[in-house]
């Protein structure tokens, strides 16, 4: 009884997820269509097709435990495009711009490793061994492109903008 | 004209963290009763006694800036903290809450880490040193609660909703 607690929670965090990165998905390219940096836009394009792969991880996810690959509306992600969308309408066509994607793009970074560490660790105590290598994968990429964007952040982007 | 675009982002940017951080202060209460290890119960109300001194400190970094404190909207936050009453909720009387609170935590956590780490960056580039003290003070806050939070994940919290 116990146990299939646990697994509900996981599971109804990993729909959380899937449900995020899809959305994230139809994010990207608008992030890098709007973006002025060559870089922050080559950036944006990778991290797209990185995102992509790691759907497919959730949907193999998904079929290790027997369940079908479904999302669940998930309101932390859906706020914090939200706030993107704003910064890309309110600086539009300034030199800031740029920074304020690379603070939408941390703030989405931050809420994809905050759950996918937290299912890692679930994962781990459910003995669910593949499923936690395919989430450690993900988790490892989300990081990384956490810190290229940190990276842009304190050179090229912002010093523009505040050049 | 390039400096005042940076510094109208930057000032958005606290409006956000200073509105999100009065709605930490609201939900961490519930939390906190919600709870039922006492480790967790304790670690909501110090980080609540921490919240109210980080939210003191930004009104101290509009007070440098010379602008009035004030709020904007986040609707980050609010999805993540509606996210986390979800599961308050729906995992009420069950071994496993204690184990969506700490994951609801966690989001929270990160988006904060997120925001500060930005604002720091900001700060620093815009040459408010005292300001920039502050914000990497709640920074370095922010990433401790989120390591306690993984701590307490990784051990009793989430072992006992999976015995």
């Amino acid at each position: 009884m116990a146990e299939k607690q646990l697994d509900d929670l996981f599971l109804d965090t990993l729909k959380d997820i899937y449900y995020a990165e899809r959305q994230i998905l139809k994010a990207l390219p608008k992030m890098a269509k709007a973006a002025m940096s060559p870089d922050l836009k080559a950036g944006f394009e990778q991290h797209l097709a990185e995102t992509e792969v790691q759907v497919e991880r959730l949907q193999q996810v998904f079929e290790l435990l027997g369940k079908p690959a479904r999302g669940k509306t998930c309101d932390a992600i859906l706020g914090i495009i939200e706030e993107g969308k704003e910064i890309m309408d309110e600086y539009k066509g300034t030199q800031a711009l740029d920074a304020g994607l690379v603070s939408a793009a941390q703030a989405v970074e931050h809420y994809e490793i905050a759950r996918y560490g937290t299912l890692a660790t679930w994962a781990k105590q459910l003995g669910h061994k593949e499923v936690l290598a395919l989430l450690l994968e993900t988790l490892k990429e989300e990081e990384a492109t956490d810190q290229k964007l940190t990276t842009l952040a304190k050179t090229a982007v912002n010093l523009k903008a505040a050049a």
